[in-house]
C-alpha cells in the first residue's frame, strides 16, 4: 500500500467512527429535547451499545497499523514531514485519540455509556425532588469511572489532569490554577467595589414576557447572527446545549421562563455562539477528527463572548432595542435604552451558575474548579459535596442555597461524568477577551456594525482566524497564532473593570 | 457451554443486535420529522454506518453455532423440542433471520441504506416537483437492490415472492391474488351500485378546520383509545407512519390539512391502532425478535380495523361526536350526527390512496400489487410506471391522475425499497374483519362500549389475542388461533355490503 492508499483508508476509518459517534449525538439530542420518559432504561442500553460500536471501530488495530505506517508516533504523532501540513495535524489528532482510546477496554467504556444515561436521569429526579442523597451514588460512580480512565491513560499520580486534557489539550491543573488565582482577587474587588453602589432598577424585569414573543425574538436574532436555518434547529430542552449531527446538522436548545426575559434571551445567543463554531469549520476538514474546537475554552471563548462581549453591550442594544420594545410594548413601555442596558449588565452575586453576570460568573466556576481538585486528590467526599458547596459560595460570593437543587444539583456536568469540564466556562472568558482585543484591532469600527446589526464582519472575522482551522492546532497555539500572546486573564479583567467603571460610574 | 448459559448468550446476540435497529429508528425518526433539510446525505451514511454494524451484529457465526447447539437448523428451525414453548419461538424467528442475514454481503447492505436515504430524498423532491423523470432512476436502483435480494435469498426463479416473504412470512404471490381476485369483482360490483345512488352532502367539510383544534381532538382521542402517552409521541410528517424506538418508545405521526378535517383525524387513528400493537407485546417477549409483529398484515389490520370498523362506525360516532362538534362548533352547526356519519363513509373513487374511503381503499391496493408483480417478473419497465398507472387507475376506480404527484408519485414505499409491502393494506382489511367476527362473538356488546367511550374491552381482546403473542406465529397460525378460520375476503366484503346497504339505502 503506498502513502496516499495509507492516508485514504485512515481518513475512511475516521469517518467510519464519526459517523457512528454523530448518530449517538442524534439519540442524546433526542433524550434531552422529547423522548417519552418511560424510555431513558433503554436509551442508555441504546447509547451503550453505540458507544461500543464507536470504540470498537475507533480502536481498530489497522488505525494503529496505518498510522506508524505514515510515520506517525506517540512521541511524533505528525507523521512524515513531507506530508501537507493538514494531513499532519490529522495525523497529529488521529494518533491522540487512537492512543487513549486502545487504553479503555471495550466493556468498561460501554458500561461507563450506560451508568452515565441512568446517572443523567437520575440527577433530574434528583434535583426536581431537592434530593441530593438519591443522587450521591451515581455520583460516586461517576467519579470512579473518571478516576479510572484518568488512571487508564497513565495520569494515576494526577487523576484531575486526565480530565482536563480531555477538554484543554496542553493545559493542567497547575497552569489553570495559576491563572485562576490571578484572576480571582481582582473579580473579588470588583464585585465589592460594585456592591457599594447603588443598583440598577430592574423592576421592570420582573414581569410576565409570553414565552412566545420570547421565541420569535431568539429566532429572529439567531438567523440574523448567522446561524442557518438549513443546517440546525432550535429545541427546548432543561438545560440549554448545542450539539453536532453532521457536518450540516448542528442543534441549539434553550428555555424560556415566562417572568425572566434575559434568561433564554442569553441562553439562545450563548448557544448560537457554539453553533457557528461548529457551522465554520473549514470544507477541508469535513468528516474528519479535525472538524472540531480546537478545545472546550476556545468552543466557550465563542459562546461566551457572543453572549456577553456582543449581546450585552451598548452598541448592540442600540441597534437592536426597538425591535425588543416592538415584541413587548406594554412590558417594556417608558423603559429607555440606557436602563435597560443597565439592567441587561446587573452584577449581583446569585446561586445559579447560567444566570450569573459576566462579572460574577468566573467565580462560580472557580468554585467548580476547587471542588473538583479536591474531589480528584480524595480530600473531599461525594457525602461532603453539599457542604462544601455551601462553604464555597458563601466564601466566592457571599450567598448560599438554601437548597440544594440551587446549589450542588444545579448543573447536569457531573451527572454525566464530565468532570474538568468547568474551568473551560472561565478559560472561554480569558481566550475570549484575548481574541476581541486582535479582533478590534483589525476591525477598528467593529462596534458601529454591531450597532447596524451587521454581524457578518464579527463572523469572517472568527471564521478566518478560528473556526475555519477546526482542531488543526492546540489552543494555545491558536491563541499565539491569532494573537500573539500567551494566555492572560489581563484582556478579561481589564474589559470588565472598563465597562463596569462606566455602567457603574465607579 | 450448558444449554440454558447457550439460551441466554443467544438472546444477548439479539438483543445487541436490536438495540442498534432501535437506534436507525431513532434517526429515521428525526428524519423525518425535523431534521435540517441539508443534513439528509450526511443522514444516509449514517444511517449505512448502522446497518452495517447491525448487520454485523446479527450475523456474527456464534449465533449459527448457538442455534445448531440448541438444536435449531433451517429445515427444523425451533430447536430441541424438550425447550419451553416461548424458546422455540424464539429460535424459530431468530433461524429465520439468521439464514436470511448471512446471505446478504455487508457492503450490500449498507449500500442498500446509503441508496434508500437518497432516493428517499430524491422522492420527496420529485413528489413536490411532479417530476418522475428525476426519481426514476432511483426507483430503478431500488428495484435492482430489491431483485438482488431475492436472488440471494433464493427467489431467484420468482423474485416477487422473495420481497412478499419479508412482510408476510408463509404467504405467496399466488395466495395473495386467488385472495384478490375473489375479492375485487364483489368491491367492483359494491362501488357501482353506490355510485348510482345520490352521494351524501359533505359539504361542510369543505371549510376551515383550524389544525390546532384538530391536534387537540385528536391527542384526547389517542389517549382515550389507550395510547399511553409516557410511553410514546406524536408529531407532524409529510407522510404519516408509526416507529418503535424501544419497548417503551413507540412514536405515531399524523399530518393536519386545514381543509380537511378527516385527513389528520384518520390518520392519527390508523398510527395509534399500529402503536397499540407495538405497546402491547408481553413482558415476555421484552427486547426479544419476538416483541414484532406477526406480519405487515397483521399490523395493519389492528390500523385499519381502528381506523375503519371502529371510528367509521354509527356506535362511535354516537358516543364523540358532541365532542367533535364542541371542538368545531361553527363548522358543524346544524349538521347532526346522521348527515355526518354518512359523510364520513362516504364512497367515492379517487386518486389517493391513504385518504380513500374504505370500500375503494383495498382497489388501489390491487392496482400497485398487479404492477409491483409486472414490475418483478420484468414485464413493466419503470419509465413506463406512470403510463401504466393512469391506465390501472382507470380500469380499477374509473378516475385518472392529471399529475404524477397524485398518481405513482404520492407514495412512499417504493422510493425506500420496500416493495411488496403494499399487499399487506388489503390483507389487513381481510384480517381485520376476520378479528372482528371473532370478537363480537366472545363480546357482543362491544358496540354499547364503544359508543360509551369505553374501547378498553376492545383493546383488551386484541392485547389477548394478538398484541401480547407478538411474533410468536406466522399470521395463518395466529389467525387459525383466534378466529378457527383460514384466510378469506368473505368477512370483510360482507361487513362493506352490509354497511353501505344501510348508509347507501342499497
Amino acid at each position: 500500500m503506498n502513502r496516499a492508499d495509507a492516508l485514504s483508508r485512515l481518513h475512511e476509518f475516521d469517518r467510519a467512527h464519526r459517523l457512528i459517534a454523530h448518530a449517538s449525538s442524534v439519540l442524546q439530542w433526542d433524550q434531552e429535547t422529547g423522548m417519552p420518559p418511560r424510555a431513558v432504561v433503554e436509551r442508555s442500553e441504546q447509547l451503550a451499545a453505540l458507544e461500543a460500536v464507536a470504540h470498537e471501530r475507533a480502536t481498530d488495530p489497522r488505525i494503529g497499523e496505518l498510522l506508524e505506517r505514515l510515520g506517525s508516533t506517540s512521541s511524533d504523532p505528525r507523521g512524515d514531514d513531507s506530508l501537507p501540513g493538514l494531513e499532519r495535524d490529522f495525523l497529529r489528532v488521529l494518533r491522540r485519540e487512537y492512543d487513549k482510546d486502545v487504553l479503555l477496554p471495550v466493556e468498561f467504556v460501554a458500561s461507563c455509556a450506560r451508568d452515565e444515561g441512568l446517572s443523567q436521569a437520575a440527577w433530574i429526579e434528583a434535583r426536581k425532588r431537592n434530593d441530593f442523597a438519591s443522587f450521591a451514588p451515581h455520583l460516586s460512580l461517576m467519579l470512579d469511572h473518571a478516576k479510572e480512565k484518568s488512571r487508564l491513560w497513565g495520569f494515576g499520580s494526577s487523576p484531575y489532569n486526565g480530565q482536563l486534557d480531555l477538554h484543554e489539550p496542553g493545559m493542567d491543573e497547575r497552569a489553570i490554577a495559576t491563572c485562576f488565582d490571578a484572576l480571582r482577587p481582582r473579580l473579588s474587588s470588583l464585585v465589592a467595589r460594585i456592591s457599594a453602589r447603588p443598583a440598577p432598577d430592574t423592576s421592570f424585569l420582573d414581569q410576565e414576557y409570553p414565552v412566545e414573543a420570547q421565541d420569535a425574538f431568539g429566532r429572529e436574532l439567531r438567523t440574523d447572527l448567522g446561524f442557518q436555518s438549513d443546517r440546525g434547529r432550535l429545541d427546548l430542552s432543561a438545560h440549554p446545549f448545542t450539539t453536532t449531527l453532521g457536518a450540516d446538522d448542528v442543534r441549539i436548545t434553550t428555555r424560556y421562563e415566562p417572568r425572566n426575559l434575559l434568561s433564554g434571551l442569553f441562553s439562545t445567543v450563548h448557544e448560537t455562539g457554539h453553533a457557528l463554531y461548529e457551522l465554520g469549520y473549514g470544507d477541508d476538514l469535513r468528516g474528519s477528527c479535525l472538524a472540531d474546537g480546537a478545545s472546550m475554552g476556545i468552543h466557550e471563548s465563542q459562546s461566551r463572548l457572543w453572549e456577553n462581549v456582543m449581546a450585552r453591550s451598548l452598541p448592540f442594544w442600540r441597534g437592536r432595542y426597538a425591535t425588543l420594545q416592538a415584541r413587548f410594548p406594554k412590558q417594556l413601555n417608558g423603559v429607555d435604552l440606557e436602563a435597560f442596558y443597565k439592567a441587561v449588565n446587573v452584577v449581583r452575586p446569585s446561586l445559579i451558575r447560567v444566570d450569573a453576570d459576566e462579572v460574577t460568573y468566573s467565580l462560580h466556576v472557580i468554585l467548580r474548579f476547587d471542588l473538583e481538585r479536591r474531589l480528584f486528590a480524595g480530600t473531599l467526599e461525594v457525602a461532603d459535596l453539599p457542604h462544601a458547596w455551601r462553604e464555597g459560595m458563601k466564601k466566592y460570593l457571599g450567598v448560599e442555597p438554601a437548597r440544594d437543587s440551587d446549589g450542588v444539583l444545579q448543573d447536569i456536568h457531573w451527572s454525566m461524568g464530565a468532570f474538568g469540564y468547568f474551568p473551560s466556562y472561565a478559560l472561554g472568558n480569558i481566550y475570549g477577551l484575548q481574541f476581541w482585543r486582535a479582533l478590534r484591532r483589525d476591525l477598528p469600527r467593529i462596534d458601529e456594525s454591531i450597532e447596524a446589526g451587521r454581524f457578518t464582519d464579527l463572523l469572517a472575522w472568527f471564521r478566518e482566524k478560528v473556526h475555519s482551522k477546526g482542531r488543526r492546532s492546540d489552543p494555545a497555539e491558536l491563541l499565539e497564532a491569532t494573537t500573539g500572546e500567551t494566555l492572560s486573564a489581563d484582556a478579561f479583567i481589564e474589559y470588565l473593570e472598563r465597562k463596569y467603571a462606566d455602567a457603574y460610574s465607579l
